[in-house]
């Protein structure tokens, strides 16, 4: 009996879940805006209206979606331009990151709450929606162009900034002090997978991809090895401590250079946005509660 | 930290599901044998060596799986010939359920267990394997054929008997009766459903999507919209007590009559065999459990 129910309530959320996709891309579609508003608001209909709980299984499923959205962008990303425009991404990252944080600063600050406080406001403010941006890049068909690329190179240097900042102030907050140790353990780890992913790592894949193109053969079977390998730089920097999804943008970057680019871009793009990416953003409408919203309403307008 | 902490479990779980299976499909390869063979093999060994435990998501992502073969397959099909083949699927069927139920009915009283046992018994032996027919089909390029239009139109209405067996079996079981009610309150629902999808609802979507093929454009909103029917009809089958599979087939065959299905036929078959499909036989391995296997060995064999 446990098992009948799970897989009935499992394939009735998931298909309240995907109408709410539809009904979103529809209605996006007669107001002329991007799919994704769309999405989030039918989302947070559902959501609020409480006919169906956001079970671990779809938060899981959710996340493969963020995870196809970044692969995908990585796949179709110009590598030669991705690292022309290096330094512009670090400039524009650093400018990203530095205004929020002063902002939610000193606007906390001016709210009568204590420093940490404030500066926890400030970090969390530096965490950007790097899904909602790619989404929206990649409808517009942004994400090839060098505006694309400066925006998706800055989101990964972002995270980087990120995790740094994170990891000093829950020091501070913790022990009253900057472990410095791990912040520096955490930013070496970082950047030494960012430099092998994108020197040698890619490199290697090429090579590799020449020889084994043919025997690998089949196009479910090359999809299945790229999902393989988004999921092995996933898990690598969730566990340096980067976010999952900066790890499928660059096994993205990296397959996007060997032989495997012209099926893997095509489908897994259709993939992820007929299935995981609209149920990502229909799931995280439904995490947006419109009542604990309106009590926090003034505080986050200034913000 | 919750949240981290499943996003990491998840993913690495996947991971090693993947990368199972594609060891499994490189193996079957080699040794010149259907792909689902060699999954089904690492699935057992990853399931038996412990190294993950099979959590819910990856149960529900493996129905999904399933979901997709079944999807698949109807697609595939020629419904005149599906229909034609009515009769000689009925009597495929038929024997198909016979000769196995007599066979365990008689093997179990023989072995000294009372009749309810090997009522049980008998009847278990009817549900065949759909899914690992399918797939073999499917890898045989056979599905489309006589041969496969007969064993798939066998397979669904194997299950029609197959839940009513079980309601047979079951009333006796708990009441001692046959809960002759229930038992034609099923039997009237499924053939309800059998024969309104296939006659009104077919010519009804092969109707709409002569008007709405342009209406809903790009691929990806295709493949959405053929995610919700087949989930729809999934749905439905599971309420009124059939398999989610027979409905997910059922919304092959229905869509496969339209415009959408040149679409939905290419890209739904490469979607599953790179992900679901393999992720269902992996963790159907993972729970084939050696040693309780040894113990019943021998009167398995005799089964």
């Amino acid at each position: 009996m446990y098992i009948i129910q799970r897989i009935k309530m499992f394939t009735t959320n998931l298909l309240i879940v995907l109408i709410g996709a539809l009904l979103g891309r529809i209605l996006s579609k007669k107001l002329k805006q991007p799919s994704i508003l769309g999405e989030l608001f039918i989302g947070m209909i559902i959501g609020n209206i409480d006919i169906i709980t956001l079970t671990d299984t779809m938060k899981d499923i959710a996340d493969i979606g963020i995870l196809f959205l970044l692969f995908s962008a990585g796949l179709a990303i110009n590598f030669d331009e991705f690292r022309r425009l290096g330094k512009s991404s670090t400039i524009v990252a650093f400018s990203g990151v530095v205004l929020p944080f002063l902002l939610g600063y000193s606007v906390t600050i001016l709210f009568g709450f204590s420093k940490l406080i404030s500066l926890f406001v400030g970090v969390s403010l530096i965490a950007t929606s790097v899904g909602v941006k790619t989404e929206i890049l990649s409808e517009l068909k942004m994400i090839e162009t060098r505006l694309g690329t400066l925006i998706m190179g800055a989101a990964v240097i972002d995270d980087v900034i990120g995790i740094i900042a994170v990891s000093i102030v829950v020091g501070i907050a913790a022990s009253g002090a900057i472990l410095i140790e791990e912040v520096l353990l955490t930013l070496f780890l970082s950047v030494i997978f960012l430099i092998l992913s994108l020197t040698l790592v890619i490199k290697l894949f090429k090579k590799l991809s020449e020889r084994f193109m043919f025997k690998i053969g089949n196009i479910e079977n090359i999809l299945l090895f790229g999902f393989i390998i988004a999921l092995v730089f996933a898990v690598t920097a969730e566990n340096i401590g980067l976010s999952i999804i900066t790890g499928a943008f660059i096994a993205g970057l990296i397959l996007g250079q060997t032989h495997f680019v012209r099926v893997l871009s095509e489908h897994v793009s259709i993939f992820g946005e007929s299935l995981f990416i609209p149920i990502f953003f229909v799931t995280m409408g439904m995490q947006f509660n419109v009542y604990s919203f309106k009590s926090v309403g003034v505080f986050a307008v200034v913000l």
